[in-house]
């Protein structure tokens, strides 16, 4: 059988990255178009976090003037401080979703929240007014009560089907899953809950990050079995599954030091190489049919985003016998600083090309 | 209750440190002894690996030269050219032990074996001549059947249960236990087999090793409730657990490259600090009284030391009110190279006192 040679998705979206702020914002921003992808999803952790429509405006108008091609979607920092009516001006504004971290579980996370029910107001006027939630799905570690980061997100999922349920038309992403259990949660939830996965937690099991700084994210990558479910919900094309690359630019030497915080240098780098890295992982499955759905129309339906008539972008095998370039890193700033890219390295196999 | 202030301990010995060689053995096996420690007992896995009695006795040889009042009980390397004549050689020349490591799983273990049955007439000669079967204690990592470096140790305890059912009388150690079913396995086989237990496995979980290169080690730290048996069985006073640190210098550069090889830079360094680190783990969770045994008696009994008339090594509560000197890395070599030891910037507590 002939090796597929050239798949075009239409306008490929990943509803999940971080493009920082500074310098390395304005060598990351970029790279969303380059690693083939035309709509952001825009995470909201920040320094300070973004909790006003106000910061996330301007911050959409910042990255614009970085990519004017790329369509940024914006979110909110869920915080004591966001009001029914802030979510009401939100969306009024144009920002879809909100986003919920558990108090230090990752990077910029200090703010986070430790009561979901003190926020079933705001719960409520998102449902009303069609804002997404978008859940960091992780309890934080407690050693007394068994909790670590591996059962963390398993954890978790009670905390999603207690919301799913006061708010069942609330629409929730759960996002960058990583176990066998989340899987099978949001299968159970139905339509209005969905669950991003990242194209690294397709790729790496717990071993991949054991003494591996540059392949540590949180939530982390867990056992085979659970890097399996992620590949065969994705194998399936499961409407409620799709692109988040949850890509975290990191610089290199927060990632080596000797005494980093716990998780706050988690995050792996994907967006210059985001969409011929999901084909190369993709065919290593046998899922390369399911890359239109996975990385574009499924999260586009489920958002409401257009579906039809989009102009495509089209993700081709490397011509070239050896398979192509190196993946490189990338540096930042005018100190030298260096953002190391997954699979730094390695070959993809696959480009993207644009016709235009 | 007055807190106690200082300790002594009859002679304590260290049933698993790696002292290396060049550049780096000559900053480490000094360090030995000021960590409190009277007796190393040596891991044989060189480039070459010690694999021969001539080899084994040369590098005590150089060890001794390096620090002529440490006491270094010597081991080989179980390799398919091991015979039963040279166990036989070794076991007169006064060398300890025979370390097994499975292949691939961590520094050095490229020659490491696939198959003990093969190695039953070593083992057979072993058990005659009283050498000690040292057991890495992992599986090789296989994704297709699940086993990745969380369930490497549990699903190794079936060879250590099989080669204790076929040598009874062999002593067999369980080196460096991570797991609550490790130390069960450990008890049920009874006083033949004994198991190690390394400082940083009392301390830490998979969180401290998540994104942080230098609390990596083989086997890793796991879950909260896997640390809580191993200090529950410390704080026993168990006989058949001891004191292995598996300290294990790595090159600071070979910890936080973007591309490192499995397993081949795991390794935590607690040489320098051994004695006043055990004092605060072990009163961190009330095994204070049990640190004698622990760090010295337990492991001369099951190995057959002497364990009366010894001089005794203090670990005395620091007096100062902010607790003493930060622990620190060691350089070594002429190229600027370092070793980073484990709890790097924090605080001991207690210090090693000499009497001499």
């Amino acid at each position: 059988m002939a090796s597929t040679s050239s798949i075009t998705i239409p306008s490929p979206a990943d509803f999940h990255v971080h493009l920082r702020e500074g310098a390395m914002s304005e060598v990351v921003t970029p790279h969303v178009r380059v690693g083939g992808i035309d709509v952001a999803y825009v995470m909201p952790n920040l320094t300070p976090p973004i909790i006003t429509t106000a910061h996330a405006l301007s911050y959409q108008a910042h990255l614009q003037s970085l990519s004017p091609k790329t369509t940024f979607l914006m979110t909110l920092y869920l915080h004591p401080s966001i009001t029914p009516a802030e979510i009401q001006k939100a969306a009024a504004a144009g920002i879809r979703g909100v986003k919920s971290y558990p108090r230090g579980v990752t990077t910029n996370s200090d703010g986070g929240i430790e009561n979901y029910e003190d926020y079933y107001e705001v719960f409520g006027a998102m449902e009303k007014s069609g804002l997404v939630l978008n859940l960091h799905g992780e309890v934080p570690s407690d050693a007394e009560r068994g909790i670590c980061v591996l059962n963390a997100e398993e954890t978790f999922l009670q905390h999603l089907f207690k919301i799913h349920k006061a708010f069942p038309k609330l629409r929730i992403v759960l996002e960058h899953a990583t176990t066998a259990a989340a899987v099978e949660a949001v299968k159970k939830c139905g339509p209005t809950v969905a669950c991003s996965i990242t194209p690294h937690h397709l790729s790496l099991i717990v071993d991949d990050w054991a003494g591996q700084p540059f392949n540590f994210c949180k939530p982390v990558a867990k056992y085979p079995s659970d890097r399996k479910a992620l590949q065969d919900v994705v194998a399936s094309g499961h409407p409620q599954f799709f692109l988040g690359s949850d890509s975290a630019p990191h610089p290199s030497l927060s990632k080596t030091t000797s005494s980093p915080c716990h998780g706050c240098a988690a995050g792996i780098y994907t967006s210059p190489i985001l969409l011929p890295l999901l084909a190369n992982l993709l065919e290593s499955f046998g899922a390369l049919d399911k890359l239109a759905g996975f990385a574009s129309l499924n999260g586009r339906k489920f958002y409401g985003l257009e579906t039809e008539g989009l102009k495509g972008v089209e993700v081709r095998r490397v011509a070239e016998k050896d398979g192509g370039d190196l993946v490189k890193r990338y540096g930042f700033g005018k100190e030298g600083g260096e953002v190391v890219t997954f699979w730094e390295g390695k070959k993809l196999g696959w480009e993207v090309v644009r016709n235009e």
